[in-house]
């Protein structure tokens, strides 16, 4: 792999500001907002921050980046594909009980939903990443699928989710802004309001931008034309001339499994490996 | 250019987003906010929701993709390093105005100054556009600049400049989501709070969405391989090959006054035009 050196450091960065995030969300309601439960109150609300980075943001993250981690590159596209798609069903299931919880909350408390551009941007990127998941495991998981529709779907794949988690990042930012003015406004039970900076609002944006660099590493680390999975034709000839972390038998193996797998698509003059690797890119 | 209908949909994508967003900030304050003016009060504060519009999304998100307008490749790289800087130039004076303005206000009104997140991430924004307008002049501009210097500095220069467009448009949409929650909160002397969806509230909430379309066109357009500027060694066999939009004597004139331009450092084995080009990638 090109510049390997510096990928390293994006992905370590990214790991790290992506789990202090959780650490940060998790310590902000526990510590701050009283705890986490399911009593139409503010602490079935505090689900919802909470699962929508650990899902939207810190595992659709991983998610986007997959494929391009070195280390997967002698496992089997198929395999990945799997990885792929269970991290962003996982990441599926927790925003719909993040969606629950913040409904319930409102219509408990009689506060109108989906008035907020936070609800607005934040909505659009949940049934965006839904239709991805469905519309991805048709074309690229269903061996039925044809392989032109595979190709004319990949660019729009990619480009789609790269937006959705963008928009997911923007949405958690403006969450976080929502949320800092309402609960800390002048006259609430707290110490002091947002515009006095309390430790817990310097904590809470500590937390938007660690957010925001965790995004910058994905987004970096997912466009960047070096860093992106070989197909298997050229996988073979990379590990012969570099003598690089790829296994040539594995490779083989590989390729020979999805020829399986694939069944008569793998027969296309179109190499579907090469539509395949195209999904985060 | 490879996919150049894509390319074509995306540029009238933007500049039709980007347009309207200019023209919904500016709805937005002439119609519902009082006007402009510089009274140190709620008129001069919107000279920060246009100017930050204006400068630090639309000017700045057509300097980043300015590279990569196919109609400017036979032009020299030294004019389009020029223009991309003298873009970036007035981004930056249009938001010292609209920083000046938004300080000014509070400190009238005796509100706290960098309290919030939007506060931090645009700020930040604002002193990394500066630090890359200094640093790129310095780095491609200043002809005594050893080559290894702008080879270094390239992939920062443009790594941090698509994080400072991405953080922008990030700290645009917490700004909107902030003054909509300030100036529509109920017992304002509006006649409907945020939470009802009064016209305002839907019109710049949909600024937001334009914005967040606006940025998401950009930076796809800024991130493609296949729509970067093709170094002057590669144009002309581009364009003998192709018939394409390039014209191959003004790329010979280019070629040439750029080595005389740029003096020595074009004798260096390494391709000053190549380190150039990859400003936008």
């Amino acid at each position: 792999m090109e510049k390997f050196p510096q990928f390293v450091v994006f992905l370590v960065a990214a790991a790290f500001l992506g789990s202090l995030s959780v650490v940060l969300v998790l310590f902000w309601v526990l510590h701050w907002k009283g705890g986490l439960a399911w009593d139409q109150g503010l602490l079935e609300f505090n689900w919802h921050p909470v699962l929508s980075v650990i899902g939207l943001i810190f595992i659709s993250g991983f998610g986007v980046i997959i494929y391009r981690l070195p280390w997967t590159w002698n496992r089997s596209k198929t395999l990945m594909k799997y990885i792929h798609a269970g991290l962003n069903i996982v990441t599926f299931v927790l925003l719909v009980i993040s969606l629950v919880a913040v409904f319930d909350f409102h219509n408990s408390k009689k506060i109108p939903n989906m008035y907020s551009l936070h609800s607005w941007v934040g909505l659009a990127a949940v049934i965006m990443h839904t239709l991805q998941i469905v519309l991805g495991l048709c074309t690229f998981l269903l061996p039925c699928t044809p392989t032109f529709i595979k190709t004319l779907y990949m660019s729009v794949h990619v480009g789609v989710g790269l937006f959705i988690f963008g928009m997911s990042v923007t949405a958690a930012e403006m969450g976080i802004t929502e949320k800092l003015i309402f609960s800390l406004r002048p006259g609430s039970n707290t110490t002091l309001p947002y515009s006095q900076s309390p430790p817990e609002a310097i904590l809470v944006n500590t937390l938007g931008v660690f957010i925001l660099l965790f995004g910058g590493c994905i987004l970096w680390i997912a466009t960047r034309p070096e860093w992106k999975r070989p197909p298997a034709s050229i996988k073979e000839s990379v590990g012969s001339e570099e003598g690089s972390i790829l296994n040539k038998t594995n490779v083989s193996a590989e390729t020979n499994n999805e020829n399986v797998a694939e069944g008569t698509a793998r027969s296309t003059p179109l190499n579907l490996e090469d539509v395949g690797q195209r999904s985060t890119f």
